[in-house]
Order: structure tokens, then sequence, then C-alpha cells
């Protein structure tokens, strides 16, 4: 069997390993955030792990209430910057825990007066020795380069940190009690996605459509689109497409839209609706509700009971397995794609 | 003429007006930054003008020394949060000055405890009503739906509200005494911009890297050819390029790269000398460095003498005018793209 593949099923297993594992560790690090008097988070990361971030930044705004934002690398890698980050939180994201773009900003950003905290898969990195807190993933080794295990373990990080600064332990119970079954059920449906994935062997161009906590669903699905499959796939708030990109749109431009029934949802029905009938546009919808789906012949709904709240952790397994079937079709190694290496140490 | 060259050739003329009108008005706002002793400034906008602040959010940053950011529009129009925005200062811009959804997060900001600041073309809308402070452009009305002029008096104010905060006054004398002149010498090249447009008719998708500064010149050229010529334009930084999409590189995609002589010069160097020689990748390269441009036959060479600090307002006029000359060269009028309207009132 393709890691890859292996590595998507391993997810629920992981999942709850993860809380587990780190719930102590975040209970501190959450005391720290009250007292620190922190009224700003910034992370910092690229790749599947950037897009985890993009996850954090709405999820741990919307919990907590403080603003969040992504920090811009260059500026402390290249321009050098010297920012007053007190009373700032920064989140260093690196699967291997090596990255020198993220050990570099993670540095700077500390002697700029910031209370950092590194989040790995490698508790053996150097990002131990430089950020002031560190949360290990507990994922076992991802040996797929394309992440998929380490993308939803950042995203249960995000989840726990969410929680707890917002004091919802209830909510944290259930994410730990309901997510791995929801997960598994994806899984579960796996031939029906590869008979999806399929169809789109021949796709040159995807646009990938989310908004709010799954812009970043949206985002990592591109992203494992361009890894593996080699598809030109580029994500976009649903918002943002009509301001300028829809002009792009034809019949032979697909369109994958996550919409779960959260209030984001009228604006992506709205989307769909006038994709379907001013441009008969190709679409795959996933969503808990039937009447969106109606625009299209290719749909994968979501068990009723998946929580919105949860849908980015849930929703996501869809992509990992529709780009890891694509691949597949088109016989290219979603394990090693082309041009790519994974930054690993033993 | 149509109006996206018309409005082009406007800029070296807007340029020094809107500095002209709004630098008193700046001045005052800034002490006011000053004096609410503001620890963290955030930017909310959609299209072009979410492009400007994406300029904005490094070049304050980079000027004042303060942690900047984007907003998530839908966590405030969507889910209705409550974020503490004490001490912070929301940049609303949108060029018509009526776009709800910004209308709204500025609204609700202000709710927040938030300093705001509306950026609008249109002085006669709601925005006036809504932020504690407004700039207007200057820039004349904007007839073309893709937005120029109306872009870069966006990024002329951020450049004066930069220069202001961090008192280098000079450096703004020498911006309105220099940039307009720059910007006349791209537009007077416009016949060799064309004929290296015309070559791309038949590109189906473009990349577009830049890095640090000029990622808003990146993501601005990949707007206005999505909007103006209905190619799949993506833009990246260099380096989230290499964390992924690189993989899907292959000879028919055309990759344009901003390169300007600064401190990311080097990355965009070895990124451009790594797409030649592992995948023969075709390149439009500007910059001013002839030996970066060794890798294509088709370069825009900027003078030498065109600072690096002012790239993004003057590269961005080659992106322009290679979208004109592009959407000319496949019988569309540039103008009126499909699927567009301007929001504009009399």
């Amino acid at each position: 069997m393709d890691y890859m593949l292996k590595e998507i099923q391993q997810q629920p297993v992981i999942i709850p390993k993860t809380v587990k594992k780190n719930f102590n560790i975040i209970k501190k690090i959450c005391d720290k955030i009250k007292t620190y008097d922190i009224r700003f988070i910034e992370f910092v990361a690229r790749g599947s792990s950037d897009n985890a971030c993009m996850f954090g930044k709405y999820f741990l705004e919307y919990m907590y209430g403080i603003p969040t934002g992504l920090m811009a690398p260059s500026l402390f890698s290249l321009y050098n910057e010297k920012t007053n980050l007190k009373n700032v939180l920064v989140f260093g994201v690196s699967q291997s825990g090596q990255t020198p773009e993220i050990l570099e900003v993670l540095k700077k950003s500390k002697k700029c007066g910031a209370y950092t905290i590194g989040i790995t898969n490698n508790p053996k990195s150097e990002i131990v020795n430089i950020a002031d807190d560190v949360i290990c993933l507990n994922a076992g080794k991802e040996q797929a380069v394309p992440a998929t295990k380490t993308y939803t373990a950042q995203l249960a990080i995000f989840y726990i940190i969410g929680f707890v600064l917002a004091e919802k332990f209830k909510m944290l119970d259930n994410f730990v009690a309901k997510v791995p079954k929801f997960i598994n059920e994806i899984i579960n449906r796996k031939e029906e996605i590869k008979f999806i994935a399929q169809q789109y062997r021949f796709a040159r161009d995807l646009v990938v459509l989310g908004r709010g906590l799954n812009i970043s669903t949206a985002m990592e699905t591109a992203l494992k689109l361009k890894e593996t499959c080699y598809v030109k796939a580029e994500a976009l708030s649903a918002s943002d497409f009509l301001h300028g990109p829809i002009a792009m749109v034809g019949q032979d431009l697909p369109v994958i839209i996550y919409a779960p029934k959260d209030p984001t949802f009228q604006h992506l029905f709205d989307t769909a609706k006038r994709l379907k009938n001013e441009f008969n546009t190709e679409m795959l919808i996933i969503s808990t509700e039937k009447e969106i789906t109606k625009f299209t012949n290719n749909k994968v709904l979501i068990p009723k009971k998946v929580e919105p709240l949860f849908s980015p952790i849930v929703y996501i397994v869809v992509g990992q397995l529709f780009a890891y079937y694509l691949a597949k079709s088109k016989n290219i190694n979603p394990d090693n794609p082309r041009g790519l290496k994974k930054v690993t140490i033993g």
C-alpha cells in the first residue's frame, strides 16, 4: 500500500493520541498566554503547515477573541526587521522542526519580545532548542512527501488550544469522542471518492472554494492536488472569487466547493447556483446539505451529524483521498512527487 | 482608446496628486496612531484593494516596526465575532467605498474598540459615514472594470503613511520626485511589452512569482490576468512555490518573475536557475539585473536607478500593460470582463 493512503488511514488513531499527549502541556501554555497578557497571535509556516496555520488564525480568533495574523516570514528572514512583539505570541509550525526559514523567524521573534511556541512532529529537532515551548504532534513518522496525518494533527493542536483558551472543555471532549469516528466514516467511503476522482483525470486546472473556517480546507486540497497530481489547482475564498477570478470560469474549469451548514453556507449556495446557471460549471460539492448538491452530479454528502465546527478536520479527508486517487488514476506515484523532497531527520 | 490603457497612462499624473491632497490628512492620522498607542494594524479589503493591502501590511511593518495582519472579513461579517480591538488600527479599503462586506467589518471593528480608517476613491460614499477617518485617492473616476490607477493610488497612500510614521520625509520627497518618472518610462516602453505579451496568447496557465514587498505585485498581476485575459494565473511567494506547487511545473506552464535587487533577489535568482536547469521553464523576468535575465529570452529590464523600495509601484505597471495587451491579442475587451461588474456610484 502507498504510504500516502496508509497515513490518511492512520488519522482516526493519531488524533486522540495527539490530544491525550498534549492536553497538560497545552493547559500550561494557555495559562501563560493569559499571564503574559497576550494581545495578538501570529503564525509562521510554509506549505501544508501554513494551511494549518490559516485554520489556527480563524479558529483561535473565533474562540478566544483576540486578533490573529499570518506573519510575513521574509520581513524577518530577509529584511531583518525589528518589530515590537511585546504581548505577542508567535506559533512557528514545522513538521520536520528543521525548516531554516521558520527557525530564523522564531529566533528573531524571541529577540523582538514575543512568546514563541514551536509545533513539530519531531521532538529531537532544532525547533525544540529555539522556541520557548514546544508541542509535539505525535503523529509518527510521515513517509509520503505530501503531508496528510501531520496536517490533521496540527489542526487538532489548534482545536485543543482554542477550546482550552475559551474554557470549552465539553466541546473538547466532544471533539475527541466524535472526530475520529467521523474521519473513519469518510475513509470507509474511499471507493466512492475514488470513482469521482477518476473522472477528473484529464482536468488540467481546478478551482477549490471554501470560506470562513474552511478556507484552510480549500487551500490544503489545492496544495495536495498540485503536489500529487500536477494539476493547476487554486484555492480561493468564495468571496474573493467573485471579485475578479470568476471571469476565467468556463466549462473546462471544474470547481470543488466545501459547503458545511455554517454561516458561510448561504453564500456558497448562491455561488454554486450562479456557476451552474451562468456558466454550466462542472462542480464537485462536499456538504451535509442535499439542496446545494442539486447543481451537480458529483457530490460527497457528509452525514448531518458532523458539526460545522469540526468540518475543517473532517472534510479535508475527502480532499486528501480525492488527491490520492486522482494521482493513482494519472499513474503518478503520490509518495514521491517530482521536484519535492521532504525535510525529515532520523 | 480603451479605458484600461487610458487609466494606466494616467498614473504618473495621479500619484503626485494623491500625495499632495493627502499629506496633511495623513500627518494628522499618524499623530493619532501614536497618541492612541496603536500596537497592531489590520487591513480589510477584497480584490485589487486586498492586494494593495498586502503591500500595506509589509511596508508599514517594515517602516514602523509594529505587527500587521490581513483581517479575515468573514469572522466579522458572518461569524459575528467579538474580537478585542483595543489599540488596534483597522484600514478598510474599497475603491467604491460601498462594498457591503467591508463596510460591515469596519462598523463592527469600531464597536470592538478599533481606530478605523477608510481608503476610497469616492468621497461621497457610505464609508465616509462609517470610518473614524477617511483618505480619498483622488484618482478620478475609473471606467474600466479592472482596477489600475486606483491600485497604484492605494499603494501611494501606504507609502506616504509608512514614510510619515517613520518620519522619513526625505524618502517621501524622493518618492514624489522619482516614481511618476519611473512609471512614465515603463509606459513609454509599451510596444516592447505588447510584443512580449502577444507571445503568451495561447497560454492557459501562468504562475507569477514575487517575494517580500513584491508579493503584492505578483498577486495583482495574477488577478489582472484572470480578470482581463481569462488565464488561470496564480501568484505565489517564491518560497511557498518550492514547498509543493513546484511539482506542477512543466514546459506548458510559463512563469513570470519579479526580481528587484533587494534582499529577495538571491532567492529569486536561485529559483529561476532551478526552473531553467531542471524544467526548462518558459519565463518572463522583470528585473534591473541582467544576470537573472540570462535564463530566458523574455525579459523587461528595469533601469538601475529604480530603487528596490519603489519597485512595487513601478514594476506593477509592467504587469498591467502585459495583461492589457494580452487581452487585446486574445480579442477580449479588457474594459468589461465577463462575469464582473464594477461597484461605483454617481
